[in-house]
């Protein structure tokens, strides 16, 4: 037998007993959470057009989707991201609309990342879309929506990053900054070198508000007292004002959400997805190199669609989640009743007409027949195994 | 813009509104249906290595598979049916086991279908595989499980239209029959041209007892009495003894189950799937040309990927249900209760620790800010869309 025949391949997997009726649990809870603020359920397809996923919509590179064609030679890619699907559909059927639009999914995407790379290629994500809303009151809703959906998972200790699009480009315009800095600064922000970011700041010829606006980038800031104290020192550009003040206002609404213990804020949060044009967010925990969240507004992308409309959003990588949450040892607690009827062929009938009528009474059932030469022990060990509080044995 | 920014390829669909919340539900009555006969869920990988896929497995052609690469230049193949898969995860994971294997499966699955059939490239598939366990008790369960699922899917006409693998090809070996004439029957049995069959039959030169027998070939059976009556006259081929003899076994367990009126049986069922053995079924119903069911016996199947176990298996596809469901005016009921909060600036932070107050108590809460210049009348109607019974005014 070939390899090929028993093994996934890379980065792809087989998800079964407990970890599978967790799984299921978990986007129950998730899904749930969505629907208590007011979302509903969207569906959109597994693949779509290249162009859905193409270099002006800013998700994944190309290099990165998987790409297959059908018979009439269209070019389809395996989604890597659900949010320009759903902005897609939200054009389409949408399209009319003028008041929020509130959506939610929970399906798979795909990313062919490089197998040594040791990443899933698939992963199972829920998340949101809040379209139509360019207020504050959305930012915050969004954030909101995240936290209490990772609380309803069980996960206690997490903290939400929250950055904006504008802060990094805001001061690399506001100094002039070169291009090669600048790109310099955007990969170490984006891989989190802290380090080499501040040393790279250190030889900037800037004046010392710059400075210090640029210090802002190179960490976490628990809480916005020095972000308002550099705020009169935006540099005179009104991009970062802007967005400075949409951070204030923004913290002023998660302070009476009563969620400002979860957040704290990083400048040079620069996103994957260069979609996002205002307010970004992360969700970090223990036990996840990734982050288990991640979201943004968009105000840009629904319009490649043909309906120009602002939105905000976030996923949940569930699967990542899934770990975080077993490396913490947090269980995803799950209760199943089932009575194990083993049976011999002359009990067949009774058994068969007691199992119906236990499940029209809504109790679970499995029926087994006593045909595999086994003892009692061995029956009962397959209860235990398969979720079975109770065995009954009709022979003889 | 491009078209193909706006619309979905051909034969893959959004999903939305209500028709996404009641394919939710129905997915969640057909699991618990399976569930409440004891098996257990299973996900395999939406893509797979091109071999679990391949001829010799007997599923979909290659043609009409969709096919892609790694960047290590891997063929994957998105998978047409989950069988294969089920198969090849049971014999990896469970090798050693050889008490009997309840597996179920909520996924979806791809064929390239020419775009110009009108057929769905992409289908959600709930499914379950009984694996070691070859007895008629087996078969039965099968059968009964799939009449279970449709009774909860609201369904209330239907006919589980069952056959056998061995029947056909025992016929066409104990009378010899060339292969041009077989290829012949095989295709018009396949597209149900029972007429046309009936034709070639007419002209064959072969006993009285052969022709009876193949007469059966030519349409359903409402019960087993003929069949009880042909028996005897087997052609003297064991094959074909045996094919009678567990229909006719699994005809008096479906009389104790108490779901013969949703049987019948059909000779001619020849699958499209090489794989099955045995007992084979499928499952019709008005308003779906499509079997909304199709299921069978594939004791070599498994053996392909290492493990020599016999199973049982169908699979639900659930768009055709929901097809048919609709066009038989059966509603998918479904509740959700919700309280639209509209607020405006002033009221915020009562509605926000309202909305979070409430929805610690269970209850689902939409927050609405009043910032879209709209009179009451329009979320009055908003409510009504969003499937919100309650709309609170939290102003002035």
């Amino acid at each position: 037998m070939e390899i090929s025949l028993l093994h996934t391949p890379d980065g792809v997997r087989d998800i079964y007993n407990e970890e599978c009726e967790k799984k299921i649990i978990l986007e129950k809870k998730l899904s749930e959470t969505m629907e208590s603020y007011g979302y509903h359920i969207m569906q959109t397809p597994m693949f779509e057009f290249f162009d859905v996923f193409g270099k002006e919509i800013g998700t994944t590179p190309s290099r990165d989707l998987f790409k297959f064609f059908d018979h009439e030679g269209n070019t389809l890619v395996l989604r890597p991201d659900i949010t320009p699907s759903i902005a897609r559909a939200a054009a389409k059927y949408f399209y009319e609309e003028t008041m929020p639009i509130k959506l939610y999914y929970n399906g798979n995407s795909f990313i062919n990342n490089d197998s040594y790379k040791g990443r899933l290629k698939e992963v199972t994500q829920i998340g949101c879309e809040l379209i139509n809303d360019n207020s504050v009151s959305a930012d915050a809703e969004m954030i909101v929506l995240a936290i209490s959906a990772l609380k309803a998972s069980g996960l206690k200790d997490f903290q939400i990053s929250i950055g904006h699009a504008n802060f990094f480009q805001g001061l690399v315009d506001a100094v002039g900054l070169d291009r090669e800095t600048t790109e310099e600064l955007r990969d170490l922000l984006g891989n989190k070198n802290f380090f080499r970011v501040e040393e790279v700041i250190s030889k900037l010829s800037i004046s010392d508000d710059a400075r210090e606006m640029f210090s802002l980038l190179g960490g976490f800031h628990a809480n916005v007292d020095e972000i308002r104290r550099v705020k009169v020192k935006a540099l005179g550009s009104q991009t970062i004002t802007d967005a400075i003040k949409r951070i204030l206002d923004l913290d002023d609404l998660l302070k009476i959400y009563g969620v400002d213990k979860y957040v704290s804020y990083e400048f040079g949060n620069v996103s994957a997805h260069e979609y996002y044009t205002g307010v970004i967010f992360s969700a970090y925990t223990y036990g996840s190199g990734e982050p288990v969240i991640s979201g943004g507004r968009y105000d840009r992308l629904i319009k490649h669609f043909g309906k120009d409309a602002p939105a905000i959003g976030f996923a949940i990588v569930v699967d990542t989640l899934m770990t975080a949450l077993f490396r913490q040892n947090i269980d995803i607690p799950f209760e199943r009743e089932c009575e194990l009827v083993c049976f011999d062929k002359d009990n067949e009938k009774a058994a068969i007409l007691y199992g119906e009528k236990q499940r029209t009474d809504g109790k679970n059932i499995e029926l087994m027949p006593m045909v595999y030469g086994k003892d009692h022990d061995s029956y009962e060990a397959y209860a235990k195994k398969n979720y079975c509080n109770k065995v009954t044995f009709m022979e003889g």
